[in-house]
């Protein structure tokens, strides 16, 4: 974790390996980061790699949540189904459930809640599925925070959370290119996926000035309260050590 | 749940249900037992089905213990499997905080642990699987009693869970003979499971004298918290409500 | 299997119970229907499950089809995935062969194959699904019938099979009421379903004049070459025994 | 595939990949081998991966075998489970038809099987399942050969199988060292993992004397059809090409 908390907490995606299958470099990024989502075996991580990811975020006083997911391992949570309200929200309250009891065991707290893949896409897209998720949130026996997109539209989404006395967290990405709209410019688009000082510009300008650059060149606020980095191969890690350095050295 | 709690608590296996699938006569056992068994999702139970069955519990005042299980849904957990221990804590400490955060949802708090099929009958066979059940309930967050098996050798296992800060509740079975060493006798024995008027006298003398009659014709002591009945079909739940009449006339 | 065949083959899905988990009557509908859906372990059927379904169907000298579905056991394959052309096709192959292998171990011969729920609404709704489909059968090594919907649009179906060197099964339903389009009544709308005299009464006009009456009171044509029967509940049961009776007699 | 076949077949465990989790580096493999044994959806590979691995195979013209599993995707099917041998002949049948089927779609054709992990070794240490196994493969419609450790009881095995009309290949370990009972030494013991140059000279000796030293220093005769090799990591890469080119050296 940053020794030293910038505005921009950092979160990454952990706790993804299945088994005898290992996805991502843990270990390499833990240390960088401020929030870990965890895995919460409906696409992937077990109760082994749940155990050892807690293990490892509590070594490095990393902040923790649950990454919840639709039941697909196999499409590791990215095929979008068709569930309905109540099959989300009981989803939703199993995996959180499972990773809050386990993250006890070894005297941590879990902060938040981030849904996965197509449930976090289709929460962003559909008005129903997000209802869904705000309910299982707002019904879980603890207060926990909800992380979801930054967009132009963060204040009605606060205002809709707040009525369920939801507290949101709004993430951006650091490596991907928004529209005037305030969403993810698809990446079927060419430049919707920055690199290297692409990447590093955006974040300083996030940090500096609340903006992005949007794909047409404007500057667009963004209310960000954390940092969406990814820690899947050596580049991504390189590249996750550089923001972490520049979030250090402006707080 | 008996409305004067008797000596002798009655704990039946429910939420067993899956998907599409339904198993059990949940709705018409629950007003008879004192403590329901919930499945946890790896040998039956699903989110659905968890929610469905906790909040049954709670409509009937029903004690609720988490009932988890080897990973086996094609073998309903029956199947044992090689795990290791900390395989066994891991996975009993994910299944028992899935169903322990989701009761909390609903206001409820979970009381015990009584693990399922072959984890049981392992837990009860091998020192290894029982010092690794055992160390997944004291390393739980929170105190929750362990439901084994009442056998001749409970003091032996009272003193071992003792050891490690864990509080057991001993279960007989109305329906099952016992061998003069104080197990079962083997279902593939002649005689080894009750009927009609001989499990009511079972559990007759085992109310009153604290003893069962082997299958060798002596009387053994048995200390017994609970009583473990069934609930799977309309003769199971005949006798369960005749199981617990007998038990409120003689408290 | 009725003794005289029909103009009009009777189909059911059969072979849906799961592990300990029994669904459907199968030993008391396999004796009247002409074709067996045979679950192939995604939304329903295991290996032991799949390997009675075919000996009870050869028992009774009754087709037999796969009912390849989208993974999602707790679903029953009935919520929609939303899976690539690719994940489609390969997910009908492993299905369709697993069953026909193990077919071919008992000496029987797959004729066909019915998607199951979601996968099947998908394929009469998306076009992109569709072609999956029509390509997952026609690439498969043998040829094999792919039954789907009866509906006003028969031609253009048959149409783009054919392109591709694949025979249709047109199925009509015996208890829903059908749209002016040739589709199913939605389930939401009153009178989708019929029951008792109705259903009789459909299928009678169907067997002689190849119509139904719609929900608009007008005479439908419906191409029909198998009619669609259920089994799951011994009321089921009955009106699967008068249709199979009917049919008999109306050859 | 090596262009000149040797009197020792390289088989290898390929398509252990599931989902968006990669394991062994197949298409580095792939080129080198003989036999690939391809894993079947119970303890890793899902209908794409396999898919995958039957092209590549067909691509460098490798022989192709199931390599069928107990049903344990987070164990990677290591951990032993206590299954009938009616499940074992059904799990064996349903796997192994679904991969024949699909290799059939790439006018591919299946030549044997090689049970999995904790499924292999249930085989050779337990009588119940060898004979399951057997009988499995026997009653699989179309003629398949059977993989199996080459001991010093090779004459025993081989007369049960031909008892069943199963013809056997025999497998050695290119990197293992054996007992003077011909079973491979634990891998708890020092010394039961060859490396480099003691690899390529178990590989030599075995080519040219038909024998293995053993771990008290005796030469021991193994009747090997062929021998296993690993894919997993650059150095098993190195390893698989060295001994493939010493095989093709001298054949």
């Amino acid at each position: 974790m940053s020794t030293q908390r910038s505005a921009l907490l950092l979160n990454c995606d952990l706790g993804e390996s299945y088994g005898s299958w290992t996805m991502g470099l843990d270990e390499q990024a833990m240390p960088h980061i401020d929030l870990a989502n965890i895995a919460c075996g409906f696409h992937a991580g077990d109760p082994e790699v749940m155990a050892r990811t807690l293990q490892l975020a509590k070594q490095h006083g990393v902040g923790i949540g649950a990454h919840p997911s639709y039941p697909d391992l196999q499409g590791f949570g990215r095929r979008s189904m068709q569930c309905s309200s109540a099959e989300i929200i009981n989803l939703i309250h199993y995996q959180v459930a499972a990773l809050d009891g386990m993250a006890q065991c070894y005297g941590m707290s879990l902060s938040y809640i981030k849904p996965h893949g197509a449930l976090y896409n289709d929460m962003m897209r559909s008005d129903a599925v997000w209802q869904a998720v705000l309910t299982a949130v707002a019904s879980y026996h603890k207060p926990l925070k909800l992380m979801i997109l930054a967009t132009a539209e963060a204040a009605r989404y606060q205002q809709q959370a707040a009525a369920l006395g939801v507290s949101l967290w709004f993430e951006a990405f650091a490596d991907r290119r928004y529209t005037a709209a305030g969403t993810l410019t698809p990446r079927s688009q060419a430049g919707a996926v920055l690199h290297g000082a692409e990447v590093m510009a955006q974040v300083k300008q996030l940090l500096i000035t609340g903006t992005v650059t949007t794909d047409c060149g404007q500057a667009l606020a963004l209310q960000a309260d954390t940092l969406c980095v990814h820690g899947d191969n050596p580049a991504a890690i390189k590249q996750l050590t550089a923001i972490s350095a520049l979030l250090q050295s402006c707080p």
